[in-house]
């Protein structure tokens, strides 16, 4: 009752899922998505946002690679923040308030606009193997569908056990269904598997809280967006809100810390460490008696309301005598409690850089199934999985973003290099070169490399051209461009920065640490060029950049470089580990179990030390 | 962490919870609606549209009382029609397709705004009960929340079993989870219950369809709407089509009968008589080898497509294979498969006339919990037992529509006095007042009963009283205003009808059956006196029917005037029927469990005979 043969299945429509199909079926794939419930594809699980540090990087680079995750965020905004603007350009970060239902249907419409998307409503029981290689998948009611490949994006599904104080039931996620065998399964093939939890706060009625108690949190007053395309930026916004918690809502919470299954030993798994739930962070924390929450709208006309920062699995009783404590919400209702959910994963070392599996020819995992936390994180593998999916079966060259190229490439091999003991989630931090992989220019990164699979459209790749053509022009034009002492003298002296005694180029001026964009616009010459050339503040923002972090990305390139010659020293699939004496014990078995593709990703991984690289290096005849 | 104690918890938020819910609230009570998933708030089961034959009447009754269902239809709308329209108007039958998502997310805005509601999501397990008085619910957590009265609108969700062919799983829909204990502690209470069945049939892809192959069924050319208030008639619609199963398309699904759970004896339970599955249709109707099949969008936007006509429980392989051998279905892709599913209700002849069970103080029951199928029959269950449940807790009166009154008052007697076996639906033939029973005048018939207990608004009842006036003027205007023969001849000669000698009223002429009002109209002095008074359509169509069909509306009033008398010989509350030694056997005991209110009650319960209501009727003095 299905194509005798799909080129790829997918499996759940979470935002790794959606992406997944999208991107294969838009490189040509005939791609099926089977899904629990197809009212559910692209489900919110956790808070109403997209993006922020890091993530908004990625939904940039997702967009850029002609993935959907930004353009469904613009169109279902309520608020838009370029985080971090007051930092240098490599930490802005963009981050939308979404509404809940809108995102949803906004997913539901571009997969059902994308003409190579079938849709299955049903649970996926089992895969289909032969001779080592995935080649379709079970259903629990028992249908058997084939395809050449499969990508599995089960989230927080594969035997998900919901925990509220001292009950647990079986579950997905509140109200839905957990899914079972496909772990089962995978243990038998000779995958290891491990359990990891994650937590989501109480969703409260908006009707019942004094929102004058709190301060409000406007969004940007000229608001941006995350699309490349021409997506809208929003003209209008709805506020979030801020308050705190205190030592009186702590101490109603430790009431709680006996009957607690993080701390009773019922909750074995790991959760996010850097989302850490309220009791958690009161643990951890000891000396802070508040902490902020964030009172986040669900959607454009919905009471129900987010309590960011409120993440428990407290029971319900103790989250909300407690929560009654918290400014402007004394007289709070709940629409549902907080919770924690532990679920299976399978460890990422035991993927390629593609995302394909190591034991299985043609089987992805991607998403939070990869032990990662957070929508943008599974949208991206997502999207990764979904192309090289694609790709292997076409028989063309694996699609691997490097890790001065995108942060997805920082994640990808973060996860496969490392693996993870607990949820991972992306941080600058993590990128070695992230002056290199800024929000603005995702799309000069990326855009070309998409094209050239045949991914991101023509168009998209025109408009990243012109950007990118205009902007260099532009620093070309300061470069070249002589200032009147007089007249640079008349702005410098206003931001009592020294005057300059003889004309120069204004390349210099402008990089001086105070002087913006905006004071180079006074000069008419440069007014007059942007008039001329009809430059946007996309071409406006980028010019600055480059001008003035010119010194910062030169430097990191050149780093990226010289790292970029381990990079190419690859390491033969089937290389012998045990016949290097001099290796110690644990690099020997960590790159017998991870086998790194290059010496670079070898000097990655923890365990091996400065002196097997060397090692390596001299037997490679370097 | 709830009210200390709620007036009145609705449990489940299908169609019969949220117009409690609204009900209820509205009325002034403290609503509490606690259901499984707060992200299927009045949630389409099965198609996607509203109303038809005899259930556009009740949706015109519930909003006429001031219920919610006509609002969120028309709101939801993509296609009206005004099914009957050739036949009388007791028949002309109200009915919308409805985009599914929109229809959901209007009942959540609609009660989100309804000040008295609050929501909280869980699954209740049981109820607290006090003295015989229902007090509160118990939900699966383990939370105890209290209240004064107890509404239970369970749907299909009760020990839910979904069966495909030979496979069967728990759910309480495609992709929910079944509600479970609450049948378990009813049957301890004392209560009886029983199983029954409905089916539903695949969704499929609409880009998989041949819409050139069947035929369109586009909406009504001057779309009109359920709400007496000011929602708007639709100004663009979408078609649906029609297209046939065949001969081929029998044997096909013939096939599977031994691997069919309706067949194989795996569902032991009733199913809808009136709405069969299509492997039903083929076995009842064996000499018919075409059945209709409704082809009809589930939104504005979406490619999901219901196949109205094609419910069935075989397996998912036979289905399909089916299915592509229908015209327009030959590369059909499905979304979803038929499925059938059996619950537990409990029989409703335990119910009084306020939808309170007879076992438990405050404890109330709508919708298919009762035996019922259908959106609408389970909306106006769901408004009954709300406003009850809030009368009874403020010691006031019942609310009981009677026979002659409404749909719904047909309905709720049905059930309480004949129970039923089989899934009950509305149908106009259950009416024995039909004439009196319109679309056109539910205003006229409730609007002034729901002002008087507080639920109808001022606006409402004035905008009824308005339409009253002036159409009673009207009517008056046609029995006072004699037509000119020349005038009038003109119009009958066109109409072939005989000419008229000398002056008469215009009513006479009128109620000849071909002369509409469009006729009337052509007259100058009718055509001055609408212009004048500024009547709109509601008010025409309004005096017209009142006009056309007086002699059949007075006969009817005057047969439910007599039966009236019957109504209103009440049956003492624990009266002894066991002292009654004429009675017979059978009628005794009906009459002991069913306690009916009144004689007339009594009449209506089958295996009491005319004989037995003499016995009682001497006994009571008469
Ligand atoms: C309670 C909770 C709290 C969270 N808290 C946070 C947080 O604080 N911070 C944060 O960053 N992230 C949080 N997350 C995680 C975030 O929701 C996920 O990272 C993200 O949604 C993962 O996307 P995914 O596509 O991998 O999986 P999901 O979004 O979970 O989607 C999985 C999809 O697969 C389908 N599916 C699963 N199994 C099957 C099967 N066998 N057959 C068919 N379909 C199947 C499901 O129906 C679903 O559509 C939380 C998640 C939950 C549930
Ligand atoms: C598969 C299927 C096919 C159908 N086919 C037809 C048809 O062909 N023709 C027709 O006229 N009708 C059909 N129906 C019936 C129609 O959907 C119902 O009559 C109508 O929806 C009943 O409304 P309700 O409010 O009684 O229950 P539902 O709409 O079923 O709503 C029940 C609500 O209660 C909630 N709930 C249940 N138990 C609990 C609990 N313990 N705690 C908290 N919440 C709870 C659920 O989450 C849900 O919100 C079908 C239904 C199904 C499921």
């Amino acid at each position: 009752m299905f194509e005798k043969e799909y080129d790829v299945i997918v499996v759940g429509a979470g935002h790794a899922g959606a992406e997944a199909a999208a991107a294969a079926a838009n490189l040509g794939s005939r791609t099926l998505l089977v899904t629990m419930n197809l009212q559910t594809i692209g489900q919110m699980s956790c808070n109403p946002a997209m993006g922020g540090i890091a993530k908004g990087q990625i939904v940039r680079e997702i967009d850029a690679l002609g993935g959907y995750s930004g353009v469904v965020s613009d169109k279902s905004a309520i608020q838009f923040k370029m985080l971090n603007k007051s930092k240098g350009p490599a930490m802005w970060s963009p981050r939308t308030q979404n509404d809940r239902m809108r995102f949803a249907e906004e997913w539901r419409m571009a997969l059902e606009d994308t003409p190579n998307v079938d849709f299955y409503q049903e649970m996926v029981s089992g895969l289909l193997v032969e001779k080592g290689r995935a080649v379709g998948v079970k259903t629990s009611l028992g249908l058997e569908i084939r395809s050449k490949s499969v990508v599995l994006t089960n989230g927080t599904f594969l035997n998900g056990l919901i925990h509220i104080g001292d009950k647990q039931f079986g579950g997905g996620r509140a109200g839905e269904k957990a899914a079972t065998g496909i772990t089962e399964q995978l243990l038998q093939l000779g995958f290891e598997s491990g359990r990891m939890k994650t937590g989501t706060p109480p969703r409260v009625d908006g009707r019942s809280l004094d929102y004058s108690l709190m301060i409000p949190q406007p969004g940007d007053e000229v608001p941006e967006k995350f699309s490349y395309t021409d997506t809208k930026p929003l003209s209008v916004q709805r506020d979030c809100y801020m308050t705190h918690t205190s030592a009186l809502v702590h101490d109603l919470l430790k009431e709680g810390f006996d009957r607690s299954p993080m701390f009773n030993g019922r909750i074995k798994s790991l959760g996010p460490r850097y989302c850490p739930s309220i009791e958690d962070k009161i643990n951890r924390f000891a000396d802070k008696d508040s902490h902020q929450l964030f009172v986040e709208p669900e959607g454009w006309n919905t009471v129900e309301v987010y309590v960011n920062g409120f993440s428990t699995s407290l029971p319900e009783d103790v989250q909300f005598k407690a929560l009654r404590s918290v400014k402007g919400f004394e007289n709070v209702k709940f629409f549902r409690p907080g919770y924690a959910i532990e679920y299976d994963y399978f460890p990422p070392t035991q993927l390629k850089h593609t995302l394909e599996t190591k034991l299985i020819n043609n089987l992805y995992f991607a998403g939070q199934i990869n032990g990662t936390t957070g929508y943008e994180e599974a949208a991206s593998q997502g999207l990764m999985a979904g192309i090289n999916a694609h790709l292997k079966i076409n028989g063309k060259d694996d699609f691997i973003l490097k890790r001065d190229e995108a942060y997805i490439g920082v994640l990808i091999d973060d996860l496969i290099t490392k693996g993870t003991e607990e949820p991972y989630r992306m941080f600058t931090s993590r990128a070695e070169y992230r002056t290199l992989l800024r929000q603005d220019n995702a799309d000069l990164r990326l855009t070309p490399k998409s094209f050239e699979i045949g991914l991101a459209t023509e168009d998209r790749l025109k408009k990243m051209e012109e950007k990118a053509l205009k902007s260099n022009a532009f620093v070309q034009f300061f470069r070249d461009t002589s200032f009147k002492p007089e007249d640079i003298n008349t702005i410098l002296e206003e931001l009592d920065s020294s005057k300059v005694k003889q004309p120069g180029k204004m390349f210099k001026v402008f990089s001086r640490p105070r002087v913006t964009m905006d004071h180079m616009l006074k000069l008419e010459e440069v007014s007059s060029y942007v008039t001329e050339n009809n430059l946007d503040r996309e071409v406006l923002e980028q010019a600055e950049i480059q001008v003035k972090y010119s010194g910062y990305i030169a430097k990191e390139k050149n780093n990226a470089d010289k790292l970029q010659r381990l990079e190419n020293i690859k390491i033969p699939d089937n290389f012998d580990y045990s016949k290097l004496k001099s290796l110690s014990y644990e690099a020997r078995e960590k790159l017998k179990s991870i086998r790194p593709v290059t010496i670079s990703q070898a000097s990655r991984i923890s365990g091996v030390s400065p002196s097997d690289i060397s090692v390596l290096l001299v037997y490679m005849g370097r």
